[in-house]
Order: structure tokens, then C-alpha cells, then sequence
């Protein structure tokens, strides 16, 4: 697998982060979270002035070979017809790219589906869709490492047009169960705790979806390294943001992070490179079961709690004006010393 | 006082809306609270594309005479500090009126301070600060009156201006202290739990404020209708933003509720016309003590819960890109019939 080089961000700057925020013109600590970020955003990019450039979403598509064992409220087809929705700009993630003026870019990594060459999709398909889990791993060792390549290429690119900021989104039917299965094995939650309605199971649909993937968990014989959690379990799109996670961590651009599938996909990232996580913002706490669990487990707090459960990166954008509002604070807020103001805390 | 019209809208395009909602190209009820704000927003304006037109933050500031009981950890000249820097535009709600487009504009409903005339604050001042309600009425009948017609009056005159969504901010030391008065006294939560740290009292300071305002509830014997409780303990700026939401519930506007103090003026507002609450989305859930107690009262769910207490109107500037997300929606986003998605929910 490629390597990564993933430090910490270097500490010396941090008390220097504190003094400037906390001379800004308002009670000590009011602006709450915009605090916080602030000195994240100040540690990752080791500056007292620092700045959201060129935001981008990069949504990885894949399918899931899972889906055959009826796990799933949506059929496999709804994968590559949202896809399509994308491409044409109606989707939920599009309104929501255009208000926060982030650049969209989709990426087939593995939807069984002949896309036309000429809509803007960024090929990067390693199959077909996984391999069922049931049976056998969803993808080999080399194919898993092919999808952590060309995340990390994705990223790199986007770097290169000028991004240090960007936000992963996923569309695949049934990734929710992959998703599942990775967050079981990495925290040793119960599966059970960790299986919920995705697009809208009801409760037969939930019970149906946990017995397929007890049974898989039982069928599982690997050496339960993190490596191998993640090509047996993974979906090709949520290996390839793990690829693209890592990218941005080594490239020192903040990661937002959006709901049950990108969480799970930055833990899976952080089995491999622990640092990764400095280098998040949750954005959104969804819905799905276990979503909660699982951030509690990570001791992470989003940002937002709307409700949302469309995935597609919809609850890390929504939560990127927070992230901006961060930056602007310590940026244009004046200090207690030149508004001439009574120091107040 | 100031008669207002203020009904509930109309419910006859209530399900037209939810249809609407629910064909969108997402799992039904995938996009949360969004949903819930376009519903709200398209029965304030009786449309199914619901528009928000040139957002305003309206910052009342007043003094308060009970801080001479040493209630507030800040002093009072703060308040007009505060004011003139908000008018050189290095305050935290400068920031957050030009990241989100919103104008601000600044009311002296009663400072303790002679202005400038020339700076752009809106000069609707009362008198320089309320009386001490330890010992007296904070404000006359009159005094009252006249900031429910100043109030009505500053938004009336955005409404002229082309703006249907407006938020409401405050400045004003001591101004918690009215608030829990009021919160008190209209929702029948015992004092101390309503009295909290403001703008920095330690264990020691917070409970010689609640001292304070404990005596300042046996001194008062006035007949307990809203109007007298509304007079007796309430902030100039307070109440003529109790005026502002009213005259924005009549114009048929979309009310952005901030913390604490501006959750007690549209509690204090519902206690002379109920469905003023129709028109409020409230932003934020702040980490005064109360303010979680208040809105679970009222029975509603602030968008944000970002640990914000700074008042200014901070919070629900914050919380607007998702109210306007939620109007993106409904407006932009594709329906099943015409993406051709297979519908899934």
C-alpha cells in the first residue's frame, strides 16, 4: 500500500493561536466552537492567519456486491441514476455545492454502470462493484490498494488546482452495511448497535440486513489487521475516500467529514494513520443508528445535527459556512487593544 | 400599545408544500430539518418557492439600571464601547453580516451614552437606560409604548427596503439578568434556574445576582398581566424588539431568534400575540443557563448548538445558510418525475 507521511501538526504555534483569539473583541470562549476551529484550522496550516482556499467536494461512487442479499430499501440501479441526477445538477449535494461555492467532482470508483465519456465523471473505476462479503472478500489486497492510490491521485490534483479544504461525500447503495461492518470491527461495538435503516428499511428490512451481516462476520476468517477489515468488508468508493483522506492529512488541507460512511471512512484511515483525525471537522451527526455510537467512540462532536441522512457529502458542506465563519472570526474581529474597547472576561 | 394583525398562515397549501417536499430526487425525509424550514417558510409566504429576500440583523442596545446592583461581571460602558465597534465593523457580528450577506444595522433604544450623529446608528433612544427594578418600575407604560412603536417602526422600514427575513441581535450589560427575569415570571421556572453566568460571573458572582433579582421578584407587586411584567423588568432594547418581531410576524416576515435574550422577547412577544411564534426559526441553543430550560418549555429546537454566548444576533446569523439551504431546496432541487431516478423512500 502507498505511504503516507502524517504528522501531528507541529504545537509551537499553539499558544500564540490562543493569545490571538482570546484578545479578540468579545467575552473570553463566546464564540464557542468557532474557537476551536479556528486553532485547528491555525495548527493544520501553522499560521495565525489562516484561510479557506477553493473548497471542493469529491463524491466517490461505487457498488456493493453485498446488496444481492437484499440489505438494501433502494435497488442497486439508483446508484448510477443519482449519479447521473449529479451530473445534471438537481441532487441535494448540488444546491448545496452552489451555495457554499464548492467545486463538485464525481468519481466512479466502482458503479456497475458504462457512464458516457463525455459527462464530467472522473474515471477511476477499479470494477464493477465489490465482490459479496458473504462469501468472500468484497475486493483483493491489490485492488484495495489500486482505490487508496487513486483517492490519494484525486486529492492531489485538487491540491494542485489550489484546494486546502475539502469535504468527501459517497453514493452506493448498501454502503451503509459496509459501513457497519468496519465500524463493528474497529471499535468492537456489537454489530447489532451498529445496523440501522439506511435509505429506509423498516424494521423487518433492519432485522433482514443485521442477520446477513452476523452471518458474514461469522463467515469471516481473515487476520482482522485493519488492511484486511478493509478490502473485506470496504466498497471501492469507501477505500478510495480512505485514500483521499490520507492524501489531504499528508498534504495539510482540513478534511471535513460528513455522516455514517465518511466517519467510518476517517476511522478506517486512522487504523492506518492515527494523525489523519487532526486534520478533521465532523461535520454532521445523521440519523442513521449507530452514527452517534460511533462518534462517541471516536470522542468527536459534529458540527450539525439537522436530521440529515442523505449522505453525498450534504452534512459536511452544510456545516462549512461554520468552518468559514471560524476563519473569518480570527481574521477580521478586531482586539480588545485597537477597538479601544474594555477588556471583558 | 400598538394593536398588530398577526394570524397564523394560512394551512391550505400545507399539503401542496409536502408534496412538493416529499418528490424531490432524495430519500423522503433524508434532508431533515431542511424540510422542515422550507415547509415553515412556504406557509409564512403562502408559495411554493419561497424566496429570501435582502436579510437584515437588527441590533438593539440599551443600558440597564439594575446593573448598579453589581449583576453583571462587565461594566456598563461596555455597552457603548461595543456600539462603536460595531459601527467601525470589528465586532463578531460584522463579520457574520458580511460573510452572509446580511445588513446590520445598529438602534440605540436607550444607551447611557451621547453618539455621534454621524456614525449610522439608528437613534431611537427612550432615555440612557432603564430605571432599577429592585426598587421601581424598569420603564413606564409610556416608555414601553413608545419602544413597541420604535421597534414596529425599524422594521417596517426594512420591509419598505425589500427585506422579508430578518434577525434580531441586542447589546446591552445586565441584559441576562431582565431576561431570566421575564423567563421567570412568564414560564413559571424557579428563579434559579433561569439566572445564569452572563458574560463571565463566577459561582460567587451568580449567585449574588440571583440574590438580587430574587429580591427584586418579592419587591415587585405589580398585577403580573405580560404588559406589566413586560414593563417592570424588561430592557429598552429588549422591549423594542419585542415591538420589531411583532411588526415582522404582521408583514408576514421570516424571524431569525438568536440566544437567550432574544428567546425571552419572543417569549415575552407570544405573551400578547401567540402566533408570532408561526414566523420564528430559532438559531441557536447557547450555553447560558435557562436557555435550554426556556426552549424546552416553548417546546422548539434551535438549528445550532455551537456553544455561542455572545449575543449580537451571532447565533442566528450562524444558523441562516441553513435556513437558506432549506429554500434552495424546495426551489432547486429536481423531482423524481423529471431526473427519471427511481423513486426511493
Amino acid at each position: 500500500m502507498k505511504i503516507f507521511k502524517i504528522a501531528a501538526p507541529d504545537e509551537s504555534i499553539r499558544q500564540a493561536l490562543i493569545d490571538k483569539i482570546n484578545n479578540l473583541t468579545k467575552p473570553k470562549g463566546s464564540l464557542g466552537r468557532l474557537e476551536e476551529l479556528a486553532l485547528q484550522i491555525g495548527l493544520i496550516q501553522q499560521t495565525l492567519s489562516p484561510e479557506l482556499k477553493q473548497p471542493q467536494n469529491i463524491l466517490f461512487a461505487g457498488d456493493h456486491g453485498i446488496v444481492d442479499e437484499g440489505v438494501s430499501f433502494s435497488p442497486k440501479e439508483i446508484t448510477w441514476q443519482q449519479i447521473s441526477n449529479f451530473l445534471h445538477g438537481g441532487a441535494g449535494i448540488n444546491f448545496l455545492c452552489r451555495q457554499h461555492g464548492f467545486v463538485l467532482k464525481i468519481v466512479d470508483a466502482g458503479v456497475d454502470y458504462d457512464f458516457p465519456k463525455d459527462k464530467g465523471i472522473i474515471d477511476m473505476k477499479i470494477r464493477k462493484g465489490t465482490r459479496n462479503y458473504l462469501y468472500e472478500a468484497a475486493m483483493t489486497t491489490e485492488e484495495m490498494d489500486l482505490c487508496i492510490e487513486r483517492g490519494a491521485e484525486v486529492v492531489r490534483r485538487s491540491h494542485e488546482e489550489g484546494c486546502n479544504v475539502v469535504s468527501f461525500g459517497e453514493m452506493g447503495i448498501a454502503n451503509t452495511s459496509s459501513s457497519s461492518m468496519w465500524m463493528s470491527c474497529f471499535t468492537g461495538i456489537p454489530l447489532d448497535e451498529c445496523v440501522g435503516a439506511g435509505s429506509g428499511l423498516d424494521s423487518a428490512g433492519i432485522c433482514h440486513k443485521y442477520n446477513v451481516l452476523k452471518k458474514a462476520l461469522e463467515n469471516y476468517n481473515g487476520d482482522r489487521s485493519a488492511e484486511d477489515i478493509i478490502s473485506y468488508f470496504g466498497g471501492l468508493e469507501m477505500v478510495m475516500a480512505v485514500g483521499g483522506m490520507l492524501q489531504a492529512a499528508e498534504l495539510k488541507m482540513t478534511i471535513l467529514v460528513d455522516g455514517f460512511i465518511m466517519t467510518n471512512c476517517i476511522l478506517a484511515a486512522s487504523k492506518l494513520y492515527p494523525n489523519v483525525l487532526d486534520y478533521a471537522i465532523f461535520g454532521h451527526q445523521g440519523d442513521e443508528t449507530g452514527h452517534k455510537l460511533l462518534l462517541d467512540a471516536m470522542e468527536v462532536k459534529p458540527l450539525l445535527n439537522l436530521g440529515l441522512r442523505l449522505g453525498e457529502g450534504s452534512g459536511a458542506i452544510c456545516a462549512y459556512p461554520i468552518v468559514d465563519s471560524a476563519v473569518r472570526m480570527i481574521n477580521e474581529m478586531d482586539n480588545f487593544a485597537h477597538a479601544a474597547v474594555t477588556k471583558y472576561f
